[in-house]
């Protein structure tokens, strides 16, 4: 076990020393002019405001919810939520203070050459990827390391039954199962707060500052006389960079775990697992509790080797002289990225008494992956034909174009879809359940790199303002601009694979939750239990969570999009008042009062995520507690495939809308100020919210239900408690 | 057998006499001025144009597809298939014959009264209502009565081994369900045709007339210097006539057949069913053979009682003499349908040997759909909050209220869904599936009722067209506002009414299609069959199929949202060139031409029917026969769930977008011409589709798939074919 667990805790600390370096590297750059500096701090201060804010909020429901985890269960599991949610907060700080450090460093960077600034927009994005992939794994070997005790598998079979005296509820569970996915739900309800927060953050702030700077006051983007620039920035930061980065950390985690907490079911042989037949899956070529560590602690290695491929793709990116065509480079290096991470798997693999089954399901995982987001590029960069009719259906009015938006959205449903459903089919071919956490465990391994990329683009496009805001030369905003051409096509590639992989770590937590539920006094076999109860009166139970289910991410999107509009329409009040009280703002004369819209959003954002992650939080307790935990298994499918179509339908939808605006911006169709553009900037303020704030808010509220059922799988009772 | 079935053919004789007297009653009336004479013959025309090319293509795919029936099963299946989608076609004929009669009576008669134009719209809806029902009910009978050896206890054994030779597909069936079976997919596929094609044809015309003439010549709605008029009042007469005609004529067979399907494999044993156990459900108060004819046909006795219900609800509302709160006085007519419904379906309950099993499933169907329609009312119309802030949305600008109205539409999903699920475990519990089918059953009931007064709205919608585009006094249109004002919220219960009823008659179709698979070699229970295989290598294709059903819904209603957005843009282009062409149309002084327009958008709406229609009916054969019928079952019902929430969606957000437009049109937020109002006309416009062309067509298309894979049950390999 010594080794095993070392070496992921040695990458770990690797990853955090490049985090370190990187932030260094950009913090040792020169800020730019006075003018520079003080928009930066305003950006930094009021990011910083706002997730101190948020942390406030964050912090109570975690002392809350680790206290009932400490009473129902055991203390480790509660120190197993709070280290989980300490570090997917901090993953979150380390990544946003990063990207507020590098904005404007990247735009005087951009004075100088386009390369530099590439650079350091860069390095700032892998502060934020390499942190996420290190806290993560490093956090995971700590909590394992920790509580080694309750791991060793002479001391697993020890098993509580619950004491909450629910009818029926009588699972067996394994304590060091609980520990594991405590320490995933921390990371989940944190990111969920973050991408719901930030996600209405930085939409309410964009879309007020679009309504009334650009329609109304006719204005730029981004221009310092708009009391809501500075909020819109800051909004960059929180939602795309914090935001992200948390969900993938929480995606990352959740991967892992599943793996782990099966590999426990099956080591101690419950669900009726045919546990020799298992570990001859995994070759049997050593001693029975040999074979238990290295099941247990396989994925670990994987993604230890995922961390070290997206180091060297970073490193790839950055040394490559060259300026042309770099967006090539960077796909390239995602690409490096998957590569690696496939051949240290294939290592790992072969030095460990497993079989190549794990690998397999990883390397369907990771196709898939790839394959998302090639179809997500397809469907939202203006580089291919969808986008290309948007923008012209945009010259046919903004009516015409939204439409048209919300069915380029659906359509680009057909493929991620059938990607999932084959890489499922395939992986459970391989190793049944497993095989499908593994896949998800492939999708997920190069994570580090997909963040830096992703996290590039906001500082990209923050520099970009910062030049406008600063009154540089154009020039430097051309070069920002460009860079953040590549960032969108990147960020939307990001969003495809966020989605892909919460919906497969999703799918990993959903059968680990049905391998739980499973191992309970009544005899089922495991693929059963999947979509049916034993009992045939709980039949209509199942296909009504199911339907259920299936509703719950579309509330959960209204009350989302209710937020953004809302707390945009706080703003806009604000905005239009600054307006009309004092005139010398527009004529420039004098700044506008900035720090009141920072103020609005972030109440706005913080006071309207309680709701919606209360909603997550609670929805499968109630329905487990009360529907018993063969609804509850109807209910989470339901969820899953709902959510699935919805988020790639939001996010495609958001990014169509958004790059078709800037086709037309490029001289398409009439060019800025034409009536195609006025229907752009319609079309993409509709698309924001759908994109930005409900798309990856979904990703969580899949993956935070499928944990805290598996967390609570011991409570639930068999059959509707009023059965 | 002889009394059960005259009983429900003389009910039909009776709607069909109904519907041949109110349409004398319509056509005797005056057809007012020249112009309006002049322009209901264009609107008819144009109508009836479109349908007989829509028959064309129908006719030429119904011979075929009748004719693979034939080769594959037997003849009387084929002949039963043409009955079904020749009655069909029938009914959408009537109605729209009837509707398109009505228009310019109604509005002649609103130069007089209120009350007469009611009278007259309302004489002219339930023309529809009646041909429908009597339809519906008489050929089902009729089918029944000409098999009648086929039905015959003493032969219904006799069923045979599918002949295609694919390895694995071993399921028994009867013939008499495959007759049932022919003739309700005969009815769906012509309702999916009418449904698509007649759904783009209205929301192309309308799209187009508002774009250019609303928004480019700045001319009002319904002028008759805009060539695209005549069109977008003739799409209002296919789309929301003929197609909600064709729609709920075969939720009314689907439901009904799928009660009689499950009844017919009750009786045989098949599918392990406890025969004697479920006999006793239904009382066994005499032999097995009448016991068998009861069970088979009490659903046409339920069914002939809410269509003497339907006839003493409107018979009910015309007699009112009063002219204040029509609303109210249809609402009373709508309750009063259902209570005299569940009524007649106690004393046909108390008369049988059946217990009250089959009658308090009903009656959770008819209370759910009672639910559903005033949800539906609450989300969409502006005497409710949730309108009412939309408009207010429109305040801020389009974008805020495209968003807010998509919100509103996702919210509105929950109380529906609640519903469904909640009368789906009450109706399980009472009596299985079976009892699931007869909710259904209830929910479709009174559905002459509805439709009746569903299609006034269209009437009064064209009667209000008429009455502009004739140039009449303004109080005549003010009056046919009244009208429409009133039809709108029907309209609104009316579609929450379709979409529940869909859900549910979807639902018993696949019901019946589990029930029919489960007859096979291999010996499952029939619950477990419903999510899951007996082969644990088959839950991950189960898994699959849930996911990549989900996601047809979204594909489905892209394909149609494009093909309306295609359509259009056609049209546009057309009504610019006949402005540019000629000036002399703006300035009134030479009449547009409105041939072209109908002809464009009647070649525009059938050739854009085909792919959507063939998708629907392949999708279920290409996965059941590859895949198998366990991955087929996950497929139905992830298609359900999705379907049921997007049409909600879509239902409700287009009818809140439109109503609160017209909530600012009465003089909120600055009423006609402010910013709100070209706000508000750019939402319409965005909802449109959503509410006339995707959420109606979505209920068809699960329907649809539901009964192909239930008639095609047999051929479907129990694994995988490459397995």
């Amino acid at each position: 076990m010594g080794l095993l667990i070392a070496i992921p805790a040695l990458v770990a600390v690797a990853a955090l020393l490049w985090a370190a370096y990187a932030n260094w590297y950009v913090i040792r750059r020169d800020r730019g002019t006075e003018r520079m500096q003080e928009l930066q701090d305003f950006i930094r201060e009021g990011a910083i405001a706002f997730m101190l804010e948020e942390a406030r909020v964050m912090a109570v429901t975690m002392l809350v919810v680790g206290a009932i985890l400490w009473a129902l269960f055991y203390w480790e599991v509660a120190v197993s939520f709070w280290i989980g949610s300490i570090l997917s907060m901090l993953a979150g700080f380390i990544g946003m203070n990063a990207a507020t450090q590098a904005n404007a460093r990247t735009t005087q960077s951009a004075r100088r050459s386009f390369k530099e600034a590439l650079n350091v927009a860069l390095s700032g994005g892998s502060v934020m990827g390499m942190a996420v992939a290190g806290l993560a794994l490093g956090g995971l070997a700590l909590v394992i390391w920790l509580f080694r005790e309750d791991f060793n598998p002479a001391t697993l079979d020890i098993h509580t039954k619950t004491a909450l005296g629910i009818p029926g509820a009588e699972i067996n569970f394994i304590k060091a199962a609980l520990i594991v996915t405590a320490y995933s739900m921390g990371a989940s309800l944190v990111a969920l707060f973050d991408r719901v927060g930030g996600g209405i953050y930085t939409k309410a702030a964009d879309m007020a500052a679009d309504m009334v700077g650009k329609v109304e006051a006719r204005i730029p983007e981004d221009d310092p006389r708009n009391p809501a620039s500075i909020a819109d920035n800051v909004g960059d930061n929180v939602g795309d960079v914090g935001g992200l980065g948390a969900d993938l950390l929480e995606s990352f985690i959740g991967a892992t775990i599943s793996v782990i907490v099966m590999a426990l079911y099956i080591f101690v042989g419950r669900g009726n697992v045919d546990i020799q037949g298992l570990l001859a899956q995994f070759g049997g070529k050593i001693g029975l509790e040999e074979n238990y560590w290295w099941l247990t602690l396989l994925p670990l290695l994987y993604m230890a080797g995922g961390i070290v491929a997206s180091l060297l793709g970073i490193v790839y990116i950055r040394a490559i002289p060259r300026q042309e065509n770099m967006q090539g480079i960077l796909m390239n290096g995602t690409r490096l990225a998957a590569g690696l991470t496939a051949l240290f798997a294939i290592l790992t693999t072969a030095l460990s008494p497993a079989n190549f089954t794990p690998f397999w399901s990883m390397l369907l995982g990771i196709a898939a992956g790839v394959g998302i987001g090639f179809v997500s590029e397809y469907y939202t960069s203006y580089r291919y034909k969808p986008t290309r009719e948007l923008a012209q259906a945009y010259a046919s009015g903004p009516a015409v174009g939204v439409t048209e938006g919300m069915a380029v959205g659906m359509l680009s449903a057909l493929w991620p879809v059938l990607f999932i459903a084959g890489a499922t089919i395939g992986a459970y071919q391989l190793g049944g359940l497993l095989g499908v956490a593994y896949a998800a465990l492939g999708m997920l391994s190069f994570v580090g790199m997909t963040v830096s990329v992703d996290s590039y683009g906001p500082i990209a496009d923050n520099a970009g303002g910062i030049a406008t805001m600063a009154k540089l030369d154009p020039s430097v905003r051309e070069r920002t601009d460009a860079l953040d051409a590549i960032g969108n096509t990147t960020a939307a590639i990001g969003k495809g694979f966020a989605i892909g992989s919460a919906a497969f770590a999703a799918l990993g937590l959903i059968a680990a939750y049905m391998w739980a539920a499973a191992s309970s006094a009544v005899e089922v076999r495991i693929p059963e239990i999947a979509m049916i109860s034993p009992a045939v009166e709980i039949g209509a139970f199942v296909l009504a969570g199911l339907i259920v289910g299936a509703m719950i991410p579309y509330v959960f999107s209204a009350l989302l999009i209710r937020a953004v509009s809302r707390t945009a329409d706080v703003m806009v009040q604000e905005v239009r008042r600054q307006f009309r009280e004092n005139p010398k703002i527009l004529t420039g004369e004098e700044p506008p009062d900035y720090k009141r819209c920072i103020t609005i959003t972030a109440h706005g954002g913080v006071k309207r995520m309680v709701l919606p992650s209360l909603l997550a939080l609670g929805m499968p307790l109630v329905v487990g507690l009360i529907f018993g935990r063969y609804t509850l298994a109807g209910f989470l499918v339901g969820a899953l495939l709902s959510a699935v179509q919805l988020a790639i339908y939001c996010a495609n939808a958001g990014g169509a809308l958004d790059n078709a605006k800037k086709y037309v911006e490029e001289g398409h169709y009439g060019g800025k100020g034409s009536e195609a553009h006025a229907a752009g900037v319609i079309g993409d303020t509709v698309g924001d919210p759908l994109k930005d704030t409900v798309g990856p808010s979904l990703d969580i509220l899949i993956k935070l239900m499928g944990v805290v059922a598996l967390l609570f799988a011991s409570l639930f009772p068999v059959a509707p408690i009023f059965m």
